[in-house]
């Protein structure tokens, strides 16, 4: 492997190290033995060929940004990471696809759609940092999808190294193609366990005319906001981005990043409209609010608002509040799931601040408790509560972060055990020697 | 496996031949030895296992409107039919989801989501007769995908009894789930190969307010008219529907139904649009193909262009004309593709006619061929030359219809070796007596 790959193996442990780990709270488990930094196709596949020949763990990484301990390294393990793999190999305007190397960020990719009058559907909150690649690893959600969908909508085809380090195209670049399996849809979420995605053809859509506006609805009482998402989804109007704060998330923003926020009673509703009447769907949703319980409204030019929002992981971060969870409950079933967590809550006796693309129903709450064995332990128990309560309600345990290793232990709350069975007999299929992301995900 | 069936087990040869086979060119494999009228996920269980554990090949079938063989029944083997399961078990008008039976008729479960102002968004033009399980097992377009997708995009959940009669469940009633890999996706589009569909929960769409406009536009030129749908597609307006009949599919259909069309020299486009503004937009398409050469158009608030379009299948079967294709390409690849079709009709002297789905570039193309071994060959001589066109312009060999066994050629001209091996061994993996719909779809 060394020939083939040359300076781009590299073990220098101080080099290593920002390979090692993601953004989750997953301990971490060695090091690594070293990093390759893929410029390419052959370089991934050198490394898998060599890893699966010696048996070596591999873990896949794009830019680390994950919260499920996914790019984890495995003490003694290899690290292949896409990151230098930056190029937008094409934008094929006629068509609106692009394609791409894994290691593009996300807001990277965006930027040059938009020369083009196309925009890049997924955003995580995190789309200046993270890959394209770990976007579609991950089927990453974000703050448009309650208009455009996940990642997996926006995947067209892939090329895939496989364990073996065999090279593998999916898909293709027409709207429609039903031949074989959809493995294209496989490798979407299958976080770095059954190959590296070296390239992905991608969907873009037209920038909406006019300019959007952005939108605020305060509500005394959070299960009122739930109701209104309900409604707001089943209206006509079609926002593009529908976000919610509860009043203690609102709070520890606004003191991470002072903005001028004021923290209602129960919760914030923030959004955005697009499109010639963006004013005016703005103005449907602020009145559809105040009918369902909003106390104050307010419509605006400016993306500060969306800003805020984009801002509660690193201000919960700041606070030392890494404890989330990532449910996901039918959109009808809002209200529900905010009572529940805050009966949870109050259970516990602990404090639980909750944010949510609420249009798609997928909730982060976090629980505030000390940094101790003890504070995480008490932390984790509210956070099993809350992934039950969203099971219950017909719901998920991951929306879009993903299952990595953090949440392995929930797998069989939410799938059948034949259902597990088939998600490993696959696994093998494709991974036989089982040195790709093992014993995560699935 | 009789006494768990009953008289849900049919063997009388007169009451299997209409299970035996579908509506494709296939020919039959022999006569099978049972068909399981299924009325319960037990009664597919108990077929299956038994199946399973004696090497019986099994065919699977809803409504048998397949166009790729893929229901034909085994000589010896056993049909399983879900075409009894036609229950509609809930309509969750809050969360926009549907959860049927599979063998539940296409048309009756959009019937069913009208009455509470929702709709099914699938809609092959065989709706009237296809079953749900079906669509979803072929992974269905039909004359809705420009606006809404194809059958994958409306899928939420599953419950599919795999090859042993194991009972798995997939998926979630929720927005986002990224639990393991999407199972889901993978049994959509696997034409009976992976498990039978017993039960699904699908996504409704509201039905758009205002009455749709149909529209048409003839175009003495058919490379004008592909000019015109890519431009269509990559313009503000969003029709609901976009499809091309071309000079000889048109003559062909008036003659099976007149309805008074006149054949335009090149093709003819017809379409809807939805919503408040339904006028404007169909006046704006209208304008825009006027624009880019069409001599004729016409706007009404009636059906009838659309039902016409539908025809198209009877319209040719009823002139013996089976033998055609199913390719996708990009849609700014339309003009090129309708090009290339006349030079090698041309070159073959062979009468071609082509309807699309001409918004998702998806063209069905059919040959004028005498119905002898001959006339066969060299009808198949020009659809094969059509396939390595659309393929040469980045397109796929199937859009909508699937593989089965009629089109299992040409799978190696689109799917690299690698690919195809990967498909076998998720084959392998989830029915490794290989008893399920074998040597189709991959
Ligand atoms: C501030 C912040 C905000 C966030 N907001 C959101 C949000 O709104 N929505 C959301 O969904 N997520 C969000 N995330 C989580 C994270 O950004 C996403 O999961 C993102 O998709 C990960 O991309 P990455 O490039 O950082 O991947 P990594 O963290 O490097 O890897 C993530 C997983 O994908 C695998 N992987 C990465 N690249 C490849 C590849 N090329 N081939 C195969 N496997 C690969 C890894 O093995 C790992 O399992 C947020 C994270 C942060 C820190
Ligand atoms: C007039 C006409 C027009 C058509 N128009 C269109 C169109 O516009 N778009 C389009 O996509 N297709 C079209 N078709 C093709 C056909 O209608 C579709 O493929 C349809 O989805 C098949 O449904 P079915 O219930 O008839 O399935 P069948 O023909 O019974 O089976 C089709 C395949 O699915 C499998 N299958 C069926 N049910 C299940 C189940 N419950 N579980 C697992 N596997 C199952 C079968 O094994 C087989 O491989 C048309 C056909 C006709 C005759």
């Amino acid at each position: 492997m060394e020939s083939a790959l040359g300076p781009r193996l590299v073990r220098d442990p101080d080099l290593i190290a920002p390979y090692a780990r993601d953004t989750s709270r997953a301990v971490d488990e060695g090091t690594p033995l070293a990093v390759v930094l893929a410029e390419s196709t052959a370089d991934v596949s050198a490394a898998l060929a060599w890893a699966d020949r010696f048996g070596v763990q591999v873990s896949v990484r794009g830019a680390g940004t994950g919260l499920a301990g996914g790019a984890m390294a495995y003490s003694g393990g290899l690290v292949v990471s896409v990151d230098r793999m930056t190029a937008i190999l094409d934008i094929d305007v006629a068509n609106r696809l692009a394609t791409v190397q894994p290691g593009v960020i996300t807001a990277d990719l965006d930027a040059a759609a938009r020369r083009h009058g196309l925009f890049f559907p997924p955003d995580p909150a995190s789309a200046r940092m993270s890959t394209v690649g770990g976007n579609i690893a991950t089927n990453a959600g974000g703050l448009r999808c309650v208009a455009h969908g996940v990642t997996s909508d926006a995947v067209s085809a892939l090329e895939v190294v496989l364990a073996d380090g065999r090279v593998m195209r999916t898909g293709a670049r027409t709207r429609k193609n039903v031949v074989g399996y959809d493995l294209t849809r496989l490798f979407v979420g299958s976080e770095g366990t059954l190959g590296v995605i070296t390239e992905a053809t991608v969907r873009l859509k037209p920038v909406p005319p006019g300019s959007p506006r952005t939108f605020r609805a305060s509500f005394p009482e959070l299960e009122d906001a739930g109701r209104a998402v309900t409604a707001i989804v089943n209206s006509a109007v079609r926002p593009e981005v529908l976000e919610l704060m509860d009043s203690l998330s609102v709070e520890i923003i606004e003191s991470f990043h002072p903005s001028g926020l004021t923290a209602p009673a129960g919760a914030m509703l923030v959004g955005q409209t697009v499109g010639w009447d963006a004013q005016v769907q703005a103005e449907t949703i602020t009145a559809l609010c105040r009918e369902l319980g909003s106390d104050d409204t307010e419509i605006s030019e400016t993306d500060a608002l969306l800003e805020a929002r984009r801002l509660s992981n690193p201000a919960l971060n700041a606070r030392g509040l890494k404890i989330s969870c990532d449910v996901g409950v039918p959109v009808a079933a809002l209200a529900e799931v905010f009572r529940g967590i805050a009966q949870i809550s109050a259970q516990h006796g602990k404090r639980v601040s909750t944010v949510a693309h609420a249009g798609d129903g997928n909730l982060h709450s976090t629980v505030e408790s000390p940094d101790t064995p003890e504070g995480i332990r008490e932390a984790d128990a509210v956070i099993d509560d809350i992934t039950r309560l969203a099971l219950l309600l017909g719901g998920t345990i991951s929306g879009e972060h993903g299952i990595g290793s953090v949440k392995r232990h929930e797998l069989a709350w939410q799938l059948d055990p034949v259902a597990l069975d088939v998600q490993r007999a696959i696994k093998d299929a494709l991974d036989p020697n089982g040195i790709l992301t093992p014993d995560r995900a699935i």
